[in-house]
């Protein structure tokens, strides 16, 4: 039998797990370097990280409602409205009234958008390589298996 | 033989992989939702999220330069500051110069600040056990196993 998962009261508190036992403090380590590592390399196209979150997510699903996107490029509404009043400027995204529901706004990528994300992917990519340096390819794929289950707990759930 | 990494040139492009098999993708939305979910425990308390990772690190490595706890704490230097000052306002720190070097500060938690994160850790260990949920002990401590070569890796390499 798998050990059960402890309860609140026998949770061990963080000083005895150890910081670096303690998943979300490492994930937040990680993250928090892969976006910054990142953000360098943006500021030189002139481009914020919701700014690039959001090119990065309308490249795979084109045509998001600005509350969608907001979930998927992790950025908060307000923050991502001002991203996309910029993009619209420099002409990388479009907005349009949903057909069904004209107070809602969908967001649409643009070949300039599309360019734009396109030169940022090898930084993607070769940060996310880094990361991944002397890990095999099955404990990479278990990796991700683990953060898909997640990612589905997170959505069930809520908190 | 694993299959080899892919090299730049191979690397396929995020509309190929799916956002959801890019690891970066997955930890950014997990962990964004951990920390909101964190956020509105602090705010209820009147802390900050730098003001609550500061109390964080604190309380398994007390005493450190301000420089090392903006890495462990993952906020930039001048945030942390402002995060600082207030904890110190409130009695939850204090800060004190370096023995060796007068013009580096050392930040010490106080009994108060202690007690302040004492209250937060069931928030914590809750969120970190709510993703965890249907993923057993022996994948858990392969995802951990793996986090940690990934944190080894950022460091060493600083992208």
């Amino acid at each position: 039998m798998n050990k059960a998962e402890p309860t609140i009261a026998q949770a061990p508190r963080l000083g005895e797990m150890g910081l670096e036992n303690f998943a979300p403090y490492l994930m937040n380590r990680i993250i928090g370097r892969y976006n910054a590592a990142l953000s360098s390399e943006m500021a030189e196209m002139g481009l914020t990280t919701p700014q690039m979150r959001s090119l990065a997510v309308l490249s795979v699903m084109d045509g998001l409602l600005i509350r969608e996107l907001a979930v998927y490029a992790v950025v908060q509404q307000s923050t991502l409205s001002r991203a996309l009043e910029t993009l619209d400027q420099n002409g990388m995204i479009r907005r349009a009234p949903d057909e069904q529901d004209s107070r809602a706004t969908r967001v649409f990528i643009t070949d300039a958008g599309r360019e734009a994300y396109i030169r940022l992917w090898p930084q993607m990519s070769d940060a996310s390589e880094a990361m991944f340096k002397g890990i095999s390819e099955e404990q990479r794929r278990a990796f991700v298996g683990t953060l898909q289950t997640m990612l589905r707990n997170i959505r069930k759930h809520d908190f």
